[in-house]
């Protein structure tokens, strides 16, 4: 199988190491920034190029990673290649490739930073495809990089995307939060750590509604109060705060 | 170290049965509840309890895990004992236990459930104490059932408290309103599993504010349109993306 990348961030960084480890050939990476291209080109072995019209139009699979609105422009490049095109945003539409001979998604449902190596085995790549053949070509893709598919379509891939953002976006700014209001005090985030990992691997076997703990699921009054208090200083963690205590005590009071 | 447990929860449950596989010994447990009582006591070979006049007052550590609200008057029974007496509060200050001999604190900072068998290693757990002597015996026992222990003052412990609340109920409580958007439109929270454990396992290593994705911190303002647009039946939900977006946004903009 022979790749061309469109995009050289978070998720085509990962996802091209991985086909590349799975004995695939990356041939070329495009990204508007050549320097970009050449950083994720050198360690696949492949062409850097900042230039559409110098793209390989004979590739098995075009992997476009890039930002949602500038998709569609790359569409264009793409005209008449028979090679299978895939798009990985989890927020657009599978239509954006239409005209294509074939065509489909691969949202791979997890965060991916360059800094941090991540194992992909397990990690669920949401499917979808404009024919059964394509739909065949992205399952085999997925299973030879260790990954789980399902095959979902674009009205539930926007509510998967936008399930993300809370469970996983949300929640890291929370944990950044805390940081805020434990540096304040001179306290470390190292203190929270294990707490944050026990928190996730609980819901890994307990549905989330079965394992809240903290001072709102009790209705602890008091302790809200006091909580409150010590966030004077911040209006925005207060709104915060209570918002979240609030909808917590409506889930279970 | 022979010692009494009051209180039969999740924190009791948790730090009796590391005290006991240490090698100590429970020697009673009390509750309000007689059934809850015994619950714990059979596991842990000890006596069950529910009257506060049965109390043995010659054991060595006396373990308060129960609500905030009622260590006040727990404290009454234990007048005059030798023994060192802690509480397990995050949220309660140490002077709640003045006129005992020797007291402290011994806040596991950590969320327990009964269904969820929990390592305690490495589990920090903030230490305060009414005298040097009664510090070393908590450090000790800390040591014993494998945790790691941080002199933390009422102050301070406030702080930490209200910080795990942003990083573990709050938290998970977002997990929660994710399972339930994609469970209004017949999905899995299985889906969401990876992302979960990745989000939290990224921050071990990295500060959250260097690792924050999604639209929000991209500023991506047709994306969080249409997640509005989506959540267009719950406006506890709307008001949550908003008030968390616009937290990321005057973070990181």
């Amino acid at each position: 199988m022979r790749i061309v990348c469109l995009g050289s961030g978070n998720v085509a960084s990962h996802l091209a190491a991985a086909f590349k480890k799975a004995g695939m050939e990356i041939v070329q990476v495009w990204s508007r920034d050549i320097g970009h291209a050449a950083e994720l080109a050198i360690a696949l072995n492949a062409q850097a190029i900042n230039n559409l019209e110098l793209l390989d139009k004979t590739a098995d699979l075009y992997l476009i990673s890039i930002k949602d609105d500038a998709i569609e422009n790359i569409v264009l490049s793409l005209q008449g290649v028979k090679g299978l095109v895939v798009h990985t945003s989890g927020a657009t539409s599978i239509d954006v490739l239409k005209g294509l001979a074939q065509y489909g998604v691969f949202y791979p449902l997890q965060t991916f930073s360059k800094q941090k190596h991540l194992d992909i085995s397990g990690v669920p790549i949401c499917l979808e495809a404009n024919s059964e053949h394509a739909y065949e070509l992205m399952e085999q893709t997925a299973s030879a990089i260790g990954a789980r598919s399902d095959r979902i379509n674009t009205a539930q891939r926007r509510v998967i995307h936008l399930a993300a953002v809370f469970a996983c976006n949300f929640t890291n700014h929370l944990y950044h939060l805390a940081n805020t209001i434990l540096a304040a005090n001179n306290l470390q985030f190292d203190l929270l750590k294990p707490l944050i990992l026990e928190t996730a691997l609980k819901v890994q076997g307990e549905l989330p509604i079965d394992v809240q703990t903290g001072p709102a699921v009790r209705n602890d009054v008091q302790t809200m109060k006091n909580h409150l208090e010590l966030l004077n200083g911040s209006q925005e963690l207060q709104e915060i705060y209570e918002c979240l205590s609030n909808s917590i005590k409506k889930t279970h009071l």
